[in-house]
Parts: C-alpha cells; structure tokens; sequence
C-alpha cells in the first residue's frame, strides 16, 4: 500500500491526484492554476471537501512547494516520504518513448530533446519533473506519455506526404494524443469484452475539450485523428481540426498576422466556438441548438467529421468489433452518441436506445443484434498514470515497500 | 456544325483544343509552354502529326495570335470567324458560379473579384479570356469552372471548423477542383448505368498528376477532398495532400523559410515525389516497387489515403452504386484500382480481374455479383468545354449557325 503522485503539468497550471495503491483510492486531488502569474490559484479537495486559495507562486518548484505543503498541512500524508512515486503526464515524447519509463538522466536529456514537439506543454512537464524530483529527492519519478500508445502506428499512417527527410531529420510525423486515455478505456474494455488483447479490433472516439479517434487493430493503435500535433484531425471546442495549408497562407495575409496568430486562432478560436459564435462548451451549444442555425451547424459539422473518421477507420481495420465512447461529451452526452451511431447503420450498428441514457458510467449501448457492439467507458487517465508508477515502481513485490 | 475552341490557361501556359461540334471532333490540339519566358515552346497536333516551334511569346495575348496563325497557316479554318465559341475553364469561380457562363461584363467582373483564391491559375485565366476576346470578337466566350460542380456541398461539408467570420468575410469554404472532369464522367456513368441523375449515388476517383475524390448523392457533389485550394485531400504526385497545421509553423522555422515557401513545398517537392525520392511518376516508382523500400511506401500511402476517404465517403452517403476511376492513373494503372478494391471487400465490392486489365477505356471492371459496380471511365475535360459552349451558345438551334 503506497501513496503516488499523479501530475499533469502545463506551462502555468498543475493538475494533480493522490492515489492510495493498488487500491485505486483517492486521497486528494487539485489544480494549480496561473503559475508565474499575478494571483496564483490553488484549489483542492480532500475527503469531499473543496478548497480555494489565492497566493502568488511564481514558479512550478514554488507551485510544487506549495502542494506539498498542503498535503502535510491537510495531514493526508503524514511525513513527505510516504510518497514512494510520482508520475508525470507528459505531452509529446517524440519516436523516443512508446512506453511509461522511470525518469533518470538519460530519459531526461531525451525529453529535452523532444521538448518542441509539444512547446506549450513539454516545457512545463520537464519543469515540474525537475522540481518534484528535488522536493521529493525519495520518490519514483516515472514519465507517461500521452503520445507512447500510438508509436505501432504503422509508416503509411504516421508518415506525411511530405519530403521524406523532414520525417529523418526533424521529427516530422503524425505523433496522435490522448494515449494514455486510450490505453485506459481499451484495457477496461477487454476486461468487460474478455477479448485477448491481440485479437481486438476497436475504435475509440475521446471525445472531451480536446477530442480524437483512435483505431486499434490487433490490440496496437493503428491509426488516429490527432497528428503532429493535437490540433489536426475533427472539430474540438476550441480547436479547428483538419484545414486547408492554402487557406492558412491566405488568412495571414488577408488579416495581416503571423503563421503563429494563425495558429493561435486555430488552437483557441476555432471548432466548435468559431462556428457556433455562442461558446465552446458543446452543452451551451446544445441549449440553443432547436432555435439558433448556428448552434445547429456546429453540432452538424462536430458529428459529421467524427462519421468521417469512423467510415475510414473502419475501412482500414476491414472488421472492427467494439466502438467505445469516452471523455467529457463521449460520457456524458447520449444525443452525440446517437446521431453519431445513426449514421453507421450501413455497418450493421444498432443502438438501445434506453441503454444510451446512460451518463458518465460504464455501459453497453448497443442492441445484442448490432454487429459492432458500442460502449461508453468513462476515461480516467490520472489513475492510468498512477498504475504505471505502481507496477515500474515494483511497489507490489513487497520487500521494496517501506 | 460548328468549330468550338476548348482553352486551359496557366500562368505561363495555355492548352488548346479545337473541336466540330456537336460531332465531337478533334480538328487539332496544342500546348504552348513558358509564356513571357524565354525560348517559350509550341507545340500542336493536327491529322495526327506532332509539330513543335522554339519562339519567342511574350505574354497571353501573343500566344493568343500564335495559335490562331497557325489555325489559319495549316488550314485547319479557312477563317477566323468559323471559331464560333471559345470555352475557357476557369479554375476557381468561388462561391459565384456554379454553372458555365457566357462572359460578359458582369461575369468577368465576378471572376476579377475572386483572382486571389486561386493565385496559380485564376490571373492566367482571365488574361487568355480578354486575349481571345479581342482577337475572336465575333465568337462567344464561354467560363467553365473547376469548381462550380461542388456548389452543391451541403455546408457541413464546405465549411471549415474556423470562425465563421472567415467564411462571411473572406471566401473561406471548400471549393474543390476537377468539378468539369467530374462532370463529364458522372454524366458518361448515367448514360452507361441508364440511371436516373437524381437517384445516383456515386464517388468518383480522379487520378491524375492532381488527384481528387468525389462523392456524389442523388446526383450533386455532396463532399470532395480538395479544400479551399488544390493542395489538400489525398496524397498526388508532387502536392502533400492533408497535413497538420501546426507541423508547417514548426518547419517554417527549422528550414527558416516563408509561409509562401513552404505551399511551394507542399505544391511542388511533396506527395509521391516526396516520399518515393524517385520520381513524380506513379511508373516510375511502380517500376522500382519490389526493390525499393521508399517506393513501396509511396504506393502503401498513397493507396491508403485514397481508402480512407473512401470508407468515409461511402459512410457518409449511406449506400452507394457506383465506383468511377478516371484520370491518368484511375484509367490506366489496373494494379492501383486492384489495391484500392481489395481494401472494400467488407462493402461486397468484388472486381473481375480480367476486366480491370483494362487500359484508357470504358468498363466495367467488377464482378456481376460486386454490391458496388465498378468502372473505368475516361475523362475528357475539353470536351466537357465545348460541349458547354455549344449548348450556351444556342448553336443547336438552326439559324444562329451562320
């Protein structure tokens, strides 16, 4: 029985959870927010309870610091020690890591060296390994790769048709993300299926503020929405997924801004809120989607690039066998998970309609006669995380755990 | 019975093909290449011989007088005014024109307001359309445009997940391209499947040096896989195809080039040519297929590109009849459609391997019992054109021929 640290580190935020393992318990759980900025947020919860603090922390050593404070402070660990591991969400780890690994100094320079892959996020996952593995000098600093679940890809689906030697030289190639949800929910879903791993053919669709598709064949990721980086592949709240290259030149000269504006506008401005003009959030949208024509398009459009996707990627599998739903709207939104299983009738998909009333939990949403079976799944990637340090932790062999 | 030029205008170039028509027959064809450039060349075919000059032409409007002393020189008209319509195809007509026009004023006040959203073609368009016009002021002239068969895209598919501004403001939607080939070809499918245009239910491969998907429902262009301009969609021959948004920031600055500089890229160094390293030429790397492994790459990924599409088409439409290939590949490279078929069995697609030994000429290359028919069917673009033109110009009806 051990405690560990599950960390998901931005630029200026810190996500963080508490885990008691194997038992999969939460201890506490919080989110610093504006790190390096004027008033710095700290919220929490322990045992139920939610905490706000507002205080300056002006660095990620300072925000870790300050949770560390906390956790002794709130007396959810006793000594600091305690915690034996600490495990890291990191963004983009390049062709260098498919797998969880234990951070020493070798993997660190290699995760240097990958750091603008993902520049908003890999820097301040580096900066937050840096300063728990100062703080907490004992633990085990283990690194999970969002990007380590799509390295089986096979070249003709992570290559560009590009120069080849951009591929050779600079790393250019589709990378995908959300992996370590979708080696969550397709681990849970052989369990439910008692599928063996390496006959499994499934598609998962993490449809949260972020969204991606993911096809599996064979057990491997074979395929997915995502590229280089997470701003390609179907509509998001903010972000554009696929567009033109042309249409990209043409709007920096027509407006007058920089390839990296564009590229703000792409990540921030886009998706679901640029064309629904009302907000980004798909429940806002949905509010209005009876009495606003553009409220109507959006959701049109967000399930009409998931159907895409789904067609293709069931083309390539040739035979696919579940179809999970996960993340924010994947869970919690069931008018989403029909319109999108409407369109797949031709694939012999047939949703129960009363079992797709289900929110944010475990189902089958599919009718015993549908010949691809559909499952929502609810993702949890933090205790993904915290069972990757525990098992390269070797914490279960006993004599380790002090 | 009437002599109808066919044009095809480039920024330095500018096809040519003069027919009798409604006949349908070719009185002669040229190119001539590297217009305002030194040493331009023209070439041209008349009876079945080749000519070529080396000669200076100095802008559209010498190549305009060229062509038509040659016209004149080899007695192909005895005069000029015979020529009673010249067709222009027009590369990107915006949201304007779904139909050919005739040019008048108005019209080519239209095509002036959108020259931008086609840089390459649209300025070279325009030039040889005032060149004929001055020198054939008694034909009528004719715009037949690349992109007005796609006007029918409903707006889920035109519209990019950009703030919707841009599509207001600025022309920011899916055009497509090959709309006249696509044209042609569906329209030789009715006539050989004897079905009605408004129940027909197709997707059309256009396989040539630009290479372009289009699904077809009950008889319009619902989606296409070129975007806003020409360089997206499937992998071709020397364009990349779709690709991440931010990965042209990133080698933006790697290779510390322009935005203009990276499209050339996309246009001119990427697609087969770019993966392969061999060649442009889809022979020229399935020469080298068994023992190069770049080759067989290319070949994987451009195969692949074309399925996925596919497969989304195909969900999306819900039920489809027919599969069209045409264009220089899609008629005349039977190993690309079989690689390309093999990957749709699971849509009952089944092809008779005899019949796709077909080379440049219509068939019908699935097996009988195949749930979607499969066919080659030639393009023929400048037909397409003159046929535009003889109908808008009312030469069927008797006393307008003089």
């Amino acid at each position: 029985m051990v405690k560990i640290l599950a960390v998901n580190a931005g630029s200026s935020s810190l996500k963080w959870k508490l885990f008691e393992m194997p038992q999969k318990q939460v201890l506490a759980a919080g989110l610093i927010e504006r790190i390096g900025l004027e008033k710095s947020e700290f919220s929490f919860s322990v045992a139920n309870k939610q905490h706000r603090e507002q205080l300056k922390i002006s660095d990620h050593e300072a925000a870790v610091d300050c949770l560390l404070e906390i956790l002794t402070k709130y007396q959810i660990v006793g000594k600091l020690t305690e915690i034996k591991g600490v495990g890291h969400r990191f963004v983009n780890g390049g062709s260098f890591f498919s797998k969880s690994v234990i951070i020493d100094e070798a993997n660190l320079n290699l995760m240097e060296q990958v750091k603008e892959l993902a520049p908003l996020h890999n820097p301040g996952n580096i900066l937050a390994i840096k300063a728990f593995q100062h703080e907490l000098p004992t633990a085990v600093s283990v690194a999970v790769f969002d990007t380590g679940f799509h390295q089986t890809l096979p070249p003709e689906n992570y290559l560009y048709s590009l120069p080849y030697q951009y591929f050779e030289k600079y790393h250019v190639r589709r990378f995908g993300a959300h992996g370590i949800s979708y080696r969550y929910v397709f681990s849970r879903m052989l369990e439910l299926t008692d599928q063996p791993r390496n006959q499994a053919n499934a598609i998962i669709m993490h449809l949260g503020s972020g969204a991606s598709i993911c096809a599996i064949k064979n057990g491997k990721s074979f395929d997915t929405t995502m590229g280089f980086s997470p701003v390609s592949g179907i509509t998001m709240q903010t972000r554009s997924g696929d567009v033109d290259a042309s249409l990209l030149v043409y709007l920096q000269e027509k407006l007058q801004i920089s390839p990296q504006q564009m590229l703000d506008i792409l990540n921030q401005k886009s998706g679901l809120l640029g064309i629904s003009q009302i907000s980004s959030d798909l429940r806002d949208i949905l509010a209005k989607v009876n009495s606003d024509s553009q409220a109507k398009l959006a959701i049109k459009i967000f399930v009409n690039r998931i159907i895409k996707y789904l067609g293709a990627y069931i083309t390539e599998l040739g035979q696919v066998d579940n179809l999970v739903f996960t993340g924010g709207i994947g869970e919690n939104v069931p008018l989403i998970r029909q319109l999108i299983c409407d369109k797949l009738n031709l694939f012999g998909v047939k949703l129960a309609e009363r079992k797709n009333a289900a929110i944010g939990q475990i189902a089958k949403i599919s009718q015993p006669s549908s010949q691809i079976a559909v499952w929502v799944i609810p993702t949890n990637e933090e205790l993904m995380i915290a069972k990757d340090v525990f098992e390269l932790g070797k914490f279960n062999d006993g004599p380790k755990i002090s």
